[in-house]
């Protein structure tokens, strides 16, 4: 396996809304030493199913591992591969940055220009809500590094596809 | 144990980012019984924590059981119980839209009175994200739901601490 093969993968699974579902997923990729970078799961508008996103990493075999597996799986009803379909990606973080008082008028300038939002202001903290992509929640963090990150709390990835035509 | 006395907690987790720790915090959910309405689980600034963040839900006993049992996990190193402390708590939402001709006004409108945005627009549909709490993102849901929602995908709830003074 070369390193410079390993991409990274985004899974959409429809599943039952039962117990048992999702330690059987996390025990699958565990049990086989599948990495698991972030995972959601939340319900839909339909009370008995339950959606969750995962992104995983590894090189092609083992990517057609994972979706073979997730297939296999009784509680899976589907599971959306967002490496054949085109798709829209997002996900959230709440990020709680040290707001000293030189640093307000900067910290304000960046959170306009990544169209995030203060949801919370303390005497010397400000609490921040940014969406996007990875990149961009990454750019965002090197750039509020200096100024110190005192919290954070991220989503990991949710998709959906888009259509053609 | 009485209906009424049922609420949602939101529990986040500071834990060991190695292999098998998701598996073994949702298989002690599913083991003992223990709901999990919404989890997220993603990478914090230091590569060696992940924090999970879970919405579960319970009587006061169940809920003492679930915090008694979570830290006692060995990779758990800590559990912050957002009942006890003031948070600031949001999710999102993707939503995929029919966007008919003549609903695209309304839409429009909502999306804007919602503070969300659009982030895909297809011949017949849109893709809208939409950040809040809980109440927000159903009241959103609610008022879409009568042009036809084609697909959604949430992330549940992520939360950080407010501080005091």
């Amino acid at each position: 396996m070369k390193s410079e093969e390993i991409t990274k993968r985004i899974y959409s699974l429809q599943v039952d809304n039962k117990p048992g579902v999702l330690s059987r997923i996390a025990g699958l990729f565990s049990g086989r030493g599948f990495n698991i970078e972030s995972l959601c799961v939340a319900e839909t508008t339909d009370p008995l199913v339950s959606r969750i996103t995962l992104v995983t990493n590894g090189d092609r075999n083992i990517l057609e591992q994972i979706k073979k597996h997730l297939n296999k799986l009784v509680d899976v009803i589907k599971v959306t591969d967002f490496n054949v379909t085109p798709f829209v990606q997002r996900e959230m973080a709440l990020i709680k940055i040290r707001a000293k008082a030189e640093y307000r008028a900067e910290i304000l300038r960046m959170v306009d220009i990544f169209r995030s939002r203060i949801v919370d202001v303390g005497a010397e903290y400000y609490i921040i809500e940014v969406t996007g992509d990875e990149g961009k929640i990454a750019a965002f963090l090197e750039l509020l590094k200096p100024m110190g990150i005192k919290e954070i709390a991220r989503t990991g990835a949710i998709a959906l596809a888009r259509e053609k035509k």
